[in-house]
């Protein structure tokens, strides 16, 4: 029933009617929104404060954004996407997800395993050279090997060249490329972290919910050579966020598919969405299984846990909108207007005319191919991709184990041949991740990796080649019990001599784990190639069309799909209407002890001791949380929220949940879509008050 | 979205999922749903629980209920309820609905103009004697005229011999007549109120909203022979209400549509609700444009627009719900699952099986007629009544001319052949509303008078009967101005005078407003008769009918429509999904505070001053609002909550948005529909530490 008495309510005068402004995009910083910002904000920022702007925001390579906000190398980010590390950190008697963390001093800060953080310093337009390489007049397999060629040796040249960390990012679907150069930091210590009972009070229940009343926060420092590192960074604002004010948001939204054709939409809404939940369900329910063993056992599973509900309730929002025919309307009409216009313009029609039917055609086989492309791996990421070390592992030593089988494989292949994620240029960042000394809780290892392949078998069934060959003949119970008790991964001198062994040293281990990820790897290399050659360099090809057509009728008004990447985000500072009500633009603290005591403190609203007990030591009306326009999508988390002036006004965290379809297409204004911050005042307010952090905060505020 | 995740996500394991109780209905005293409380509560009450909580209720003839709460007269309701007398008592310079009102001793207590309480003291059966009144094989407009005049004979007599205000209810359509007996308080005075901007904080947009923050409290002394009544009361729980509770709310739900067929409700969907709804919209336009004038201005319109901002919110409610495909396509199964059981039984289907046709063909003219009715009067109240003389006039004095001109008319006629409010048994009270000295404002009944004759005139056509017998050639302007200047019934002696001057005076009478009343009376008269021989005759007999039906297929195991007399509702105190979170079984001053500060304090956001300076003084813990399960509808407003020991733990004043279909059918528990109570302890606390009330409290405690 939203806003559903919109036309039947008067606005209260005193409050003013929400505009219709789109504050849309996840804009590069070569291509920031500059009309929009001057007609609509009479904002005019120099390339002095988008340069300072680009280099205090950072990539945490867990997967979040953050900022740093001290000369020092000061990094704040959310708790959640700390929450990884905080893990690794904690052990059974000290629990810095469960109690929060403080170092009062630089020497009891935390290094993190395994965290690295990526500062974007440099970037330049190689689209003429990578769609300069592909010959004319070839088949999309080939146009996509020579791409994939030119971007290896392209990324090698600048990483010999500069020493960065040297990306190739590939925008609107393949109509720009562009080389990004990042300073990288891999000696990050943990400084703060706010105990998870206060970064994600309501649990599950409250995320993606608002009003929202978290102090999600965390802090790192970063060091280089040993010493907090000299880092540009965004001073803090005295005030924090106002209603209304205009703000801007840098930071890496994760993943957006606004530039997916219709056909390509149906396939997800169909196909696409439904098996992802089931590889979350099923995944989720394992770690529910395994926490049900103990307090300790919960501890251990916790952070992926929190992570599955997350992306659960992610997945059902956005799948709630392919589900509006509203809103798929909207989609189609767009493509409709889009053919028509290409169709009118026989020159335009003659080279791009086709790409619609071009992906449509390729999507025909997808379905089914993707229930085995989803369960045929040891370290599932989302359904439609490979190999990432990264996310929530079924288990560590798997996911080590087929990342060393496949290193052996690929990288006695020359660089440009290789699969991405072993191009020379990403090697380190590999070895890095692979040498973590992060612990390792066999336990959980083993039930989870018996519950995945058990669900493999149930889906794929028996006679398939994925579950045959991880299997060899036993059960899932059976085979993961012989990896995991076998293993000698956990140390990481045996990784380290695997590697550096090579391709023989791999082939001839008996380790049960590395046997289990040999046995599985040509399935699994077969069914990345399928994909490939079947629908990415499809995708890849017709989406350059794509990509071409819309800069032949709409110029460059148009802004990329996220993919990870640095990114300029803005809007203002908004309440809005639900149901017949009004949703304030802020939240208080006062608005946290009425939540708890709503709920009788019963979990997960109860508090932690901190703030049950300190709660006099407050000023209740401290702004907690606020919302705000911004365009924003996971890979968010943890951006900084600034003003004009490029100061702190607050810590973005999440979105509401009418935000969520926003995978898709861009929700509107008066759709009620917003983000969701923790408020500057209430940082400052809370690390005062109840951390006793004054020196965390003499450091934050310059004093 | 409500409750779309209500599979995918797991109730957290500390909060216990809603159950599927349906705990419906609002059953009168006769007919208690023991069973139900046996089964589903183990609450067992004795007759003498029921016969206490009967004589401790109160209803309240502005329209709502309440409860004694001393044994002194002390009378409990809400401050929405109390509003009409509230501005009746206020002038210009005292205005005791912006500031609240508390009598520190009895003298200062302040009198109502016409404020009437009933205590129902006696029902008994009358089913027989009026059904039985009806000869066998006359028309359904001859036996609605027998009944009636059984009726009126029923009532007079036992006016005449018990000296209370008699009442025959008609109960199920016609299933059923009662002859209720109700002892009569018409020396009412205000004890308490509390300002306006905390009884309603938040205003028409947090109305039928929920989490809440309101004290929407007053109290009224009720005095017999010039001294405090002696009444029974309830006693006060030393606890309040707590989550899960069972709870029994005593109360007169105003007007419930539960036994409507099909046709009928399609009826109110495509024509009722849209009629009501431009009547409503077009009155309440015409008091905002009034209260623009000024401030005194809109003291003065702030009660009528308050009712008319709510009844238009709780309209759309209802269609929302006559608009859910789901729900409608339940109560059109629900439908043919008893036709199709009456069917099944020959004896049943001769009888009864044709009513539902009966109905629908009754109603083929209504929707044609449907406008004229709605619009031909002075005194409109729902679309489908006359006469009613309470509720928001148009204008107080065309309401007292419009009356005196129709009792004129009926009291020349036999008693058992009158309109129903002139039957003998109703004259006392009505008399005692004609010449009530409450004030009247003249500019604005002149305001409202023309603009409802130029709505009457736009949507009628300037040459329908009533339009042309209202404004006699002039303009509406003209005409409203020349009845409000010229008339005399301002003063309470001139309407003394023709009511005693009976038939004859009024006839002669050359007060302009007597004569526009005079004017109009004939077409009203005509639209009436047409109503009540066209549509609630068949309604009558039919709707007798299908009671009988019912009773014979599911034995009284059902409730009668809600007629504004007293019933019993039950629940619990219950908490629920909403979007993907849950929403708490009760708030707490804390939350009111969040609200405030969320909004910057922005009407309709802002506190009253007491409030905003007394906040230290409050326990900010206390609970402030709570919800549960009971089947409620407007009129309950102002009813006790009270627990299986009869002690009162909140005070009914408001329902959710999702619970607002509930007048055409009961919306399940798990729909998320709640009923809203101000809990007990906000009053203790905030009379204790805010208004300084401490007499008030030690009578309710019992000190």
């Amino acid at each position: 029933m939203k806003n559903f008495l919109a036309v039947a309510i008067l606005i209260a005068s005193a409050i003013q009617p929400t505009g219709l402004y789109a504050d849309e995009g996840m804009w590069t910083f070569d291509n920031p929104p500059r009309k929009q910002w001057k007609e609509r904000y009479n904002f005019d920022p120099s390339q002095a404060w988008l340069d300072h702007v680009r280099l205090a925001s950072v990539r945490l390579n867990d997967g979040g954004s953050g900022a740093f906000v001290s000369a020092t190398g000061l990094l704040m980010t959310n708790q959640h996407v700390a929450s990884g590390q905080l893990q690794k950190v904690s052990t059974k008697e000290k629990d810095y997800t469960r109690d929060g963390f403080y170092a009062a001093t630089q020497a009891d800060e935390l290094k993190c395993p395994d965290l690295e953080v990526n500062v974007l310093v440099s970037y330049e337009d190689m689209s003429r050279r990578v769609q300069g390489a592909v010959k004319p007049g070839i088949s999309d397999k080939e146009a996509n090997e020579q791409r994939k060629s030119e971007i290896a040796k392209i990324e090698k040249e600048s990483t010999d060249k500069t020493g960065l960390r040297s990306e190739v990012v590939t925008l609107y679907s393949g109509g720009e490329y562009w080389l990004y150069g990042f300073k990288k930091y891999t000696d990050i210590r943990l400084v703060f972290a706010a105990e998870e009972q206060i970064g994600f009070f309501g649990g599950d229940y409250d995320n993606f919910t608002y009003p929202r009343y978290d102090l999600d926060v965390a802090f790192f420092r970063v060091y280089e050579n040993g010493q907090p590192a000299k880092t540009e960074y965004f001073k803090w604002s005295a005030s924090g966020a106002a209603d209304k004010e205009f703000v801007v948001l840098p930071g890496n939204p994760g993943s957006t598919n606004r530039l997916l054709t219709v056909a390509q939409l149906h396939y997800q809404r169909e196909v696409g969405n439904p098996l992802q939940m089931k590889v979350w369900t099923s995944r989720r329910d394992a770690l529910a299984r395994f926490a049900e063993r103990g307090a300790e056992q919960a501890r251990r599973a916790g952070p992926a846990s929190r992570s599955f509900e997350n992306s659960i309730k992610r997945l059902i929002g956005q799948q709630e909108g392919l589900r509006n025919p509203r809103m798929m309307a909207k989609k189609e009409a767009e493509e409709k207007a889009l053919r028509d216009e290409i169709a009118r313009r026989p020159e335009l029609q003659k080279g791009y005319g086709g790409a619609w039917d071009e992906i449509a055609a390729a999507y025909r086989d997808y379905p089914e191919m993707a229930r085995r492309i989803a369960f045929s791996t040891l370290t599932p990421s989302r359904v439609d991709l490979f190999g990432t070390p990264f996310g929530n592992p079924i288990s560590r030593q798997a996911t080590i184990a087929a990342a060393i089988v496949r290193y052996a494989d690929e990288t006695r292949k020359p660089n440009n041949q290789r699969y991405g994620e072993f191009r020379d240029s990403n090697l380190e960042s590999f070895r890095f991740s692979l040498l973590s000394r992060a612990p390792i809780y066999p336990d959980m290892e083993e039930h989870l990796l018996a519950a995945w392949l058990e669900e493999a078998q149930k889906t794929l069934g028996a006679n398939d080649p994925f579950v045959r060959a991880a299997l060899a003949g036993s059960t899932p119970a059976a085979a993961a019990k012989r990896a995991v008790s076998g293993t000698r991964l956990a140390d990481v001198d045996a990784r380290k001599a695997l590697i550096e062994g090579g391709a023989d040293a791999v082939a001839k281990s008996d380790d049960p784990m590395i046997v289990l990820a040999r046995n599985v790897e040509p399935v699994t290399r077969e069914l990345r190639a399928w994909l490939e050659e079947k629908i990415q360099s499809v995708e890849t090809s017709a989406g350059q069309k794509l990509a071409e057509a819309r800069f032949a009728v709409y110029g460059k008004s148009v802004y990329p799909d996220a993919t990870f990447s640095l990114r300029l985000s803005y809007g203002r500072v908004l309440g809005y209407e639900e149901d017949t009500t009004l949703v304030p633009y802020k939240t208080t603290f006062y608005g946290l002890y009425d939540r708890a005591r709503s709920f009788d403190e019963k979990p997960p609203y109860d508090l932690p001791k901190r703030y049950r007990e300190g709660k006099d030591k407050l000023d209740l009306s401290t702004p907690l949380n606020f919302v705000y326009t911004a365009d924003t999508i996971g890979g968010n988390s943890g951006s900084p929220v600034i003003n004009r002036n490029a100061e702190i006004v607050g810590l973005n965290f999440d979105s509401n949940i009418q935000k969520l379809p926003n995978r898709y297409w861009h929700v509107e204004e008066n759709e009620g879509g917003r983000a969701v911050a923790v408020h500057s005042a209430a940082i400052i307010e809370a690390l005062k008050k109840l951390y006793g952090a004054e020196k965390l905060v003499s450091e934050i505020l310059g004093h």
